[in-house]
């Protein structure tokens, strides 16, 4: 059966994964609340990234940077300058549209004319049809406060509209007190806020949202050509599912983390079908950058970005340097001692092709010498490879994903639908339900009771001793819960001896039902919770 | 040995639990972020409130809601009209304080002369000692912010001072949603934000905190008095530690809620003895407050706040009842059957006691009335008891209390001071390190990393294998590792068959070394895990 974003917001508020923010008070544009089931939900996705990410390697470190920082921060990144969206207003009804999307829905395309923008003949209002429209103007999407009892520009400071550029601006104190040498990454996880103009498509582009960012830090290629003599391509076919090696240019590594971050997603229980590349083309690429993979989803409302990995060169270290006036540059043992064996001759010709290699790109050629020359000390400013995932988009495409209306019929033939939320066990907000069969008999719930506190010690459950089972098995479905373990009168040994002590795990997917010793019941259920 | 906030802010930098936010670009002030440990033992405090307060009850759900919410939430709650501090200007050099600490400072007490502060006589500026200072005024502690593309009155938004609001506001959404019924709680943990005039003592008092914190909805006493036909107080001597009882008032829901968070910090490794317990006097308590008893540590700086536990009386929703005009009745089943139950006579009288007792209070008779024939037909909204904890804080004092710098003397009479932090096992952020006697025997080292990628996959780990054995069981110490295992050569079964196949775990408090069989490790590791 068909789902659509209606069908999926409609059970996620009525089941308690999410709610419009501040709803009593006619709620608020762009912001979402996650109830007591989307609140496990969103617990489970960022644990689960945060193994996976920093836990499970030892060249990832975490970090949990504040949301507002210094402003300075801001105007090294480029974001007070040029984190800006067209904004335009009907001159007519007053409704304020963002230019691109505007154009975008009417199948025109927003023209750039030098640095100002342009609509594009025919453009009209949405929401009146007038064409009495304003000039597209810039709309800079950080929220503005100020810090400390005074208003005034000294004191402004913005919601940070991304996790990243934390980690760049303690990348000084990160290095010396974690022990990790370049190739090595910082990650965070936590809330980014964009004052978008126009919100749209449920949570998924939200005014406040959650991040999961990492920055990998990298050596330039140079440095790897020193150590290694040679830098490994993708031409080389290097084996991106093994351990990464030291021979692997930037566009190797970059690739190793889209190869990464895809089979997350595919853990994470996304169909490989659903999930697609898309690589921005050189007049989409910011002019730093070498390379942008988007991993898009197919959500009902289109296929959207889910993560982005782009590849960043040495320019955000760079900038906060530039704006700092403090040194980024790393002390690289490994390089250090290769380039102690090198000859003169070697080091000039190494030299020579390097600058010639940087001036063919159009840069400066004293940069590249003094680039050449701190390389040869053991310095250089680390490059980046950023995966940058949304925590809101992943956990959208995880319902989207999840959604079922399956059609049964009954053996009597009586036909009936059943919701179910196939989420992957390790990310169902609930891991298990534990339904005694019938309420009123004191041994058989005390039985059920005791089984209930001790699965709740290892994994979120729920008790459910109301209604019919499958009334209750039916509920588990609507939030996706994977097993629902049934103690009943075989439990207590009522009617064949073999049976005492087992319980009845019913599969939320196949709807089967397994008979198991409560012994194994633990195990069963850890076997399914690998992500 | 003595120990101060110095030495622990110093061991904090040089080992990356906590830096000053935006350090390169001069830093700003009550903004301090989390490192490569700091983030972990954030994230195990977060984890560890949430399982015991959400996962380990079934009478307890979670919410995730946003920083920023319609600010009409914060003209319900007060804290537009009422959440702000005395300021005080020097004249002379400038310097701006908030006037109670001026005057605390001092030895002096700020006077309230009905609505305005007023500074008593002999006050002076603590930065130049001027007198010349302004009258105090108040100033509004939530950081402002503007929703949407337009800076108008109508597009004012604040940054979260507290969690707790989003709680009441979501209030109708989680009820029906949850499946829960009064007594049950709602715990949301994540960042607020406080715009301090003067932050202060490190992290303590920061302007960017994180807050856990727990609403506990109970039946108003009136309620629990229709069901049980009395209401349980202290003088009743309930069992606090055993399982909530339905005839409990709010005093003893009150005072279970404090041992259930003293109990907390217990197993969270605070000792007794530095845990103090203050009761609010009558003339603090808020006047809605039945009662507030603070949670506080002996930190370095002083006896200060952890947490604060509030009898909080129905109060918050009543206040958003009225703001959004949604009722926040809820109708409970028990109360209704019970109210069946009694004759006409019953009824009078108590509807009577009740007018009597609540006219006694200096409360309007209509109301008392209202609330009774509501509550006749099973309605009222729920009172609240409030566990408010600060992150942050318990972070703080958990570093302070686990610092020791231990004098040490060796065999040879050598004098050695060890700095060790003794956190408990299931906080400290990272919890084994795995060592490699030696790093230039393949064998061993191979042996070494498969035990490290074992354990990996359940705890984080940390590899180190350069400098002596000694070295490396220092820098574990430095940052609160439980266990450092080390892989020799009798692992190998070099020397004596018997030890195959062993590793030595070394006790980070004892500095005790003990054989343990590799089949053994994980248990041996687990047992210590619980908190």
């Amino acid at each position: 059966m068909e789902k659509s974003l209606d069908q999926i917001s409609s059970l996620c508020k009525r089941r308690g994964f999410i709610f419009p923010s501040s709803e009593i008070y006619g709620g608020l544009n762009g912001f979402w609340d996650y109830g007591p089931m989307g609140s496990e939900l969103k617990r489970n996705i960022r644990d689960a990234w945060w193994h996976y990410t920093v836990q499970w390697r030892e060249d990832v470190v975490g970090l949990d940077a504040t949301i507002i920082m210094n402003p300075r921060i801001w105007e090294a990144s480029g974001h007070v300058g040029g984190f800006a969206d067209p904004m335009v207003d009907c001159k007519d009804c007053k409704k304020r549209h963002r230019a691109d999307q505007l154009c975008e829905e009417q199948g025109l395309k927003l023209v750039k004319e030098g640095k100002a923008w342009k609509l594009p003949d025919g453009c009209k209002c949405t929401a009146c049809g007038s064409k009495n429209l304003t000039e597209p103007r810039e709309f800079n999407l950080m929220f503005k406060t100020y810090v400390g009892p005074v208003e005034d520009d000294s004191s402004v400071a913005y919601l940070r509209p991304e996790t990243a550029q934390a980690i760049f601006a303690q990348f000084l104190n990160i290095v010396p007190t974690s022990r990790k040498a370049v190739p090595f990454g910082v990650a965070q996880s936590g809330k980014s806020f964009r004052n978008e103009i126009n919100p749209r498509n449920y949570t998924f582009r939200s005014r406040e949202f959650e991040q999961m960012e990492l920055e990998f830090f990298i050596r330039p290629d140079e440095a790897v050509e020193l150590i290694c003599g040679h830098v490994a391509t993708l031409a080389d076919n290097p084996d991106l599912k093994g351990e990464p090696q030291e021979d692997w240019g930037w566009e190797v590594w970059h690739r190793y983390w889209v190869e990464q971050r895809l089979e997350w997603y595919r853990l994470a229980g996304l169909p490989q079908e659903d999930l697609h590349l898309y690589w921005q083309t050189k007049e989409e690429l910011a002019h730093y950058a070498r390379a942008c993979v988007d991993i898009e989803y197919a959500f009902p409302f289109g296929v959207q970005e889910l993560e982005g990995i782009a590849a960043r060169s040495d320019f955000d270290l760079t900038q906060h340097q530039k704006h700092s006036g403090k040194s980024m540059e790393v002390m690289d043992d490994r390089l250090r001692l290769a380039v102690a064996e090198k000859s003169d001759e070697e080091k000039a010709s190494f030299k020579a092709k390097t600058v010639a290699a940087w001036t063919a790109r159009g840069k400066d050629a004293a940069a590249a010498e003094a680039f050449v020359d701190a390389l040869f000390q053991g310095r250089y400013v680390p490059h980046v490879i950023e995966p940058s995932a949304g925590t809101d988009r992943l956990a959208l495409a995880l319902l989207c994903n999840a959604y079922e209306e399956q059609k049964l019929v009954d053996a009597k033939g009586k036909e009936d639908v059943r919701t179910v939320l196939h989420f992957a066990p390790s990310l169902a907000p609930v891991k298990v339900a534990v339904l005694p069969l019938v309420k009123n008999k004191p041994e058989l719930r005390a039985r059920a009771r005791e089984v209930y506190k001790k699965l709740e010690r290892k994994w979120k459950c729920f008790w459910d001793e109301t209604g019919a089972i499958g009334r209750r098995y039916r509920r588990q479905d609507e939030i996706g819960t994977p097993f629902c373990v049934t103690v009943d009168f075989d439990t207590l040994g009522e009617n064949d001896p073999a049976l005492k002590d087992t319980v009845t795990v019913r599969d939320r997917d196949s709807m089967e039902q397994k008979r198991i010793p409560l012994a194994e019941l633990e195990a069963f259920i850890d076997a399914a919770m690998t992500l």
